[in-house]
């Protein structure tokens, strides 16, 4: 069920016009996200006549932003940095999931009802799928860090009916909330633990590129062993440091990109009724990032 | 001067990026606005990597709208129903004209301020330049119409030195303020008064598609001379009713498509800082109108 016609005349020189619906990203930068060239490539490819733009908001200003956005009549928005939590008062509601987490990375409308949710976890568990043809039903897995990320991680890991989860992190009481999020599955774990599990997943920003943990890996080659999977969420550089590591050792290992696509595909269906087309979408990031080196 | 490099790849399937810039139309309805069709094929003939979307914004909201879009980081807006007046008190400064006007029907940002103007007046001018080759120095002028269009035109032309602006109107009291703002050369006219001028300017929807005015004249064929040059600024239908009956007997006469695009190119230029590329807004323009009839 799409909720447009196709329009052919988006490919035209004068697109958008005044008929073209208008989605957008919402942070502080917003200038480097990949979300445009995503969701454009993805609009484009099935002739659907959205436009999806980048909004600079300032920290403070989301309630501002998003009340602007409700008269705008937006099919709805990405929301990134500093707004995933302070979003929340300003929503008509938010999913379980983003009520757990405290946090929103996405906005869609149901009906004049603005609501958020919380994609990340489960973008994770489907790049899996992507990257491994894994499923993590059953098996016991290390998340390495208890930020945004790792929290959200766990809890789709528990959600998708991972045997363990073991958080491990520096800071023990975000572990700690992080393992809790996992419920009777999760445990703060340490790095010995590494051992006991199937899947790794790097959920810290070590290895990022334009940071000081640039080049950087949260463990050393020599905690993996064979016949694990190892999946990076940082995905500058396109070949992480981690990722390397694990493959020069025989290790399947992947980088964030596929989470970032699948995070995209998510919204993108949600917001248009209609299946994103995959393909497109993952050659418009190849392009991207490969352009941005 | 521009304020941006050419960015060929806004050509590509995966365009807007996040680094696209933003510009808008507020206003409701905003969905059959020819604005985006006009400002998107400029902006893509000189490879300027600007979109211009746009976002309803209901009576009333227009305050809030302005703030969003202050800290969006717009290059600037277009104003059009139900704003141009209430939108005043909202911006930083506005021009000397729009404050005669009361009227405000763009908006451009210089640093961090943002100036309105009201262009309407300027645009027709430039307009009987581009169709007749005709200033409208020292010319005495008919202006049918008191409403904003009617205003602006008079307060123009005075000030591009015409001898003479007679506003006629069935309204006497609007009649007198916008001949008032054509100051010493102002006069309220009559119908009379068509035969003393070598211009008449339609400011009045009479002929327009769509409204109970449609197919009638503001005046009769047999109040037309030769010699004389006719401006309707209604463009919808492409050849209006005026225009048709000025034709028929041999008078030079224009409908607004050519004040719609001057109206255009002057904040073109204002916002981006470089020349508008009048051709292909005028094709992009000419294939929308033709488009819908």
């Amino acid at each position: 069920m799409s909720n447009f016609e196709a329009e052919p005349r988006m490919a035209s020189w004068a697109w958008p016009t005044g008929a073209t619906k208008v989605l957008a990203i919402l942070g502080d930068p917003v200038e480097y996200s990949l979300s445009p060239v995503i969701h454009n490539s993805g609009f484009r490819r099935l002739g659907l006549d959205c436009v999806y733009v980048a909004l600079r908001v300032p920290n403070g200003e989301i309630g501002k932003a998003v009340e602007a956005l409700r008269f705008f009549g937006v099919l709805g928005f990405s929301v990134t940095m500093p707004h995933k939590e302070s979003i929340i008062p300003y929503l008509d509601e938010v999913t379980d999931r983003a009520k757990k987490l405290q946090s929103v990375n996405f906005v869609y409308r149901q009906d004049d009802r603005f609501i958020g949710d919380s994609t990340d976890g489960q973008a994770l568990v489907e790049a899996l799928r992507d990257e491994f043809d894994l499923s993590v039903h059953g098996r016991s897995v290390a998340v390495l860090g208890s930020g945004g990320a790792g929290r959200a991680i766990s809890l789709a890991l528990a959600d998708n009916g991972a045997k363990e989860v073991y958080v491990i992190s520096r800071n023990l009481s975000t572990a700690s909330a992080a393992a809790e999020l996992a419920g009777s599955v999760g445990y703060v774990g340490v790095n010995e633990d590494i051992d006991r599990v199937s899947v790794i997943v790097n959920a810290t920003p070590i290895g990022m590129t334009g940071t000081n943990l640039a080049g950087l890996t949260p463990i050393r080659a020599d905690q993996l062993k064979e016949g694990q999977f190892v999946y990076d969420i940082v995905y500058h550089p396109h070949v992480t440091p981690l990722v390397e590591v694990a493959r020069s050792r025989g290790i399947q290992a992947a980088s964030g990109v596929s989470m970032l696509v699948r995070l995209s595909t998510i919204a993108f269906e949600k917001w248009t009724g209609v299946e994103a087309p995959l393909e497109e979408i993952r050659s418009a990031v190849r392009a991207e990032t490969l352009r941005r080196g």
